[in-house]
């Protein structure tokens, strides 16, 4: 995907609306495939980068979305997408959308490409920047089936894609839902380092027991996917819920006596409690699932 | 190390006190490597399972110390450690606390383990009992580095081995920043869940996504570590604090339209939110370490 050699087959042509770190980093893996690419930028200087690998930089959304059929748009905010295309003309074309927003701002963006005679399909891009075109990065895509179908192997050439479903918001919706699994174990990280600062342990020695205990933890969300497709949150529990609240004060004590926040620690904490109290203590934490979901 | 054949080799003889689910797992282990095991438990009937296989109950605590030099404890908590050794002769003793506590009730339990003339090692397992005896286990030892010397072939058998040093504190320090980076982990995965209850998508099919999207960013902690070593947050970072600020509304808004409590996600966005506060826009979350640390 990063091959400059000349290609022997022709590659479709695309334009692509936004051009900051994602945008810029998308196009290089377009041009570089061969792609010829149409770009264009609300700030015009910001496509600088791209014109020079041999992109065209169109003089305004309307003429960008002319060029070509397929279009990919990347800008900042669902807001952003509603003010570049306002009064373009959309008829006919396929509209590929990786912006970031909510599953109903994704539904809201199809429904209203679709009035004007576009298709859209949402994407939601599961890397930053510096990973794309490099394995691993990938963007999951729902929305109309036909248009995946028809542009998959121009969409696989900056990342892997991973279709979803054709409710235009499951893109967003699994995007979000990764983000926000990735940020609880940010938390966790944070509150982890934190335990150790001011003591003898260097930072890279916790990092390097860190990261593979994380890693064989976190393949139990198999189990509990299982436990919640069943409903049975008492099978093949390991470590239940009342044995897990029993160990918690542990850790906060911990942190107490290391002068940690338990500010991202304890709302966890409060959950198992809770679910206990309710006569729970037998299940494993994948219970905690339905408590959080019913408030 | 689940070798059931006769052994060439005399294995050290051990006590181990408190035969819960873990301790019993301990002892399957070191009972299948042919080390004489003398076990004791506050409720006798519980150490059936290790007598049906070789062991041989003692009928005190006192009695279990007396048996074996290398003493391992692995007691509900610091307290039941306290109550089962009063009064017991332990002079001489190597005594290996698997019993979970904070460093401050290690490091109490080693001065009063020296006061007694015994050595004392605390360790923390990092494993639940199905996982002893199997690949990935381990324990953190710390303390009196020379009896984890002496003793590192026996300790080996039912769990691979990290000492971290003399300090008896450090390993229960490093199992609660383990544990804690866990739990935070799992927080995550619980509102991922959530947020796809009630949708068309399989919990196995997040979690296939979910689970090796986890394994790649936690790699992210040893850029952390690295930056809390120089304590240049603004170091080689990809998404700087202000553009996940930027981003963190669509998590919270996507959780309030599937009607999701954000309970579990809000704390860690509002600590990177004050960090945006306090100047700090430019850093990588890492710089959040210090101001959790700070309060």
């Amino acid at each position: 995907m990063n091959d400059n050699s000349p290609s022997p087959l022709p590659r479709t042509p695309l334009t692509l609306l936004g051009t900051g770190a994602m945008g810029t980093a998308l196009g290089r893996a377009w041009l570089a495939a061969g792609h010829p690419l149409t770009v264009w930028n609300r700030t015009p200087e910001r496509t600088a980068a791209l014109t020079a690998e041999g992109a065209v930089a169109a003089a305004s959304a309307a003429e960008a979305v002319a060029a070509n059929r397929l279009v990919v748009v990347c800008l900042l905010d669902d807001a952003s997408v509603g003010a570049a295309l306002e009064g373009v003309e959309l008829a006919g074309r396929d509209l590929v959308n990786l912006t970031t927003g909510t599953p109903a701002d994704a539904r809201a963006r199809s429904a209203w490409a679709e009035e004007r005679g576009a298709r859209l399909l949402d994407g939601g891009i599961m890397a930053v920047p510096p990973m794309i075109g490099a394995p691993g990065a990938f963007v999951l895509y729902s929305g109309r089936p036909e248009v995946f179908e028809e542009h998959r192997d121009t969409l696989a050439v900056p990342a892997g894609t991973e279709y979803a479903g054709a409710d235009p918001g499951l893109a967003a919706l699994l995007d979000v839902a990764l983000l926000s699994g990735m940020y609880g174990m940010f938390a966790g990280i944070t509150h982890a380092f934190a335990l150790l600062r001011g003591t003898d342990v260097a930072p890279k020695d916790l990092a390097a027991l860190l990261v593979p205990w994380l890693n064989a933890m976190a393949g139990s969300a198999h189990g509990t996917a299982e436990r919640l497709r069943s409903g049975d949150h008492t099978s093949a529990v390991v470590s239940n819920l009342a044995m897990q609240v029993a160990g918690s004060g542990t850790l906060l004590r911990t942190a107490a006596e290391q002068g940690v926040s338990t500010e991202l620690l304890a709302p966890f904490l409060d959950l198992m409690r809770r679910r206990l109290a309710d006569g729970h203590g037998e299940e494993d934490i994948s219970g905690l699932v339905e408590l959080l979901r019913s408030r």
